[in-house]
């Protein structure tokens, strides 16, 4: 496979300017310099990303947050929209997020909007991705006789 | 912030080249072309899912797949070094995968490849996204007094 090597920083939209279709957006959030007490606290993380997902008008279907040793916590939310997902490294005030999302009523930019105001996130960045390209428009969930 | 916007396709490694240091290494992988009939299966999803983290050496620490009307498959794995996750639109022989891990010892590729290969992948690609970068190289597990 060919490889496209590319140094990025700030903000990417990979796929955007593209003719074809998309079944998910991901968006890949980075949240550096984060508010410390609140990444120490599973309590907190977890409100923060169910809250989120909520924001985001997202079906939960199934939530996963574990504390880890020293410290760190790692988080996946499934939602009937596919998944958020974070694991924070609290020694460096960080904590990367994803949030992946299908259809046209979920709005992930609102969830990612959410977690940085609620983390008190002071250099976030974001990556959207398009997964599930294609050339024709398809339904992320289609017909079930089609 | 920024944006920079940009057309890809094929194979894409972000931030390879940098002067940067990550704590984690992020495959978003775009399964296209696969086994029809694997897709739409929980248990042969969920079996690879599982088995593709232990290949890579993951410890696991949950595990989470649903099924849904009237096809799709979502799974997420919980691994002491970050994720995997899954979803599958059978519809289109399509599945995105996500593999997410921090530290030396485990090696996502070797999922991916081996995820490629059980579910019979004829058009793969993958994108590398290095997460939580630094101008300072930093453990991705610090010691609990540091």
């Amino acid at each position: 496979m060919d490889e496209l090597i590319l140094y990025t920083k700030e903000v990417v939209i990979l796929n955007a300017i593209t003719e074809e279709y998309a079944l998910g957006t991901h968006l890949l959030v980075e949240l550096r310099k984060c508010n410390h007490e609140t990444l120490v606290s599973l309590e907190k993380v977890k409100g923060f990303m169910v809250a989120a997902a909520k924001h985001a008008k997202a079906t939960i279907i199934d939530i996963s947050f574990h504390e880890f040793n020293p410290f760190g916590i790692s988080g996946m939310i499934v939602i009937a929209e596919s998944h958020l997902s974070i694991h924070t490294w609290p020694e460096y005030d960080y904590a990367a997020v994803d949030i992946f999302t299908c259809g046209d009523i979920i709005k992930p930019q609102d969830a990612a909007d959410f977690l940085i105001e609620k983390f008190e996130c002071k250099d976030p960045s974001i990556v959207e991705m398009k997964r599930g390209l294609s050339p024709q428009k398809r339904p992320h969930k289609a017909e079930e006789d089609t």
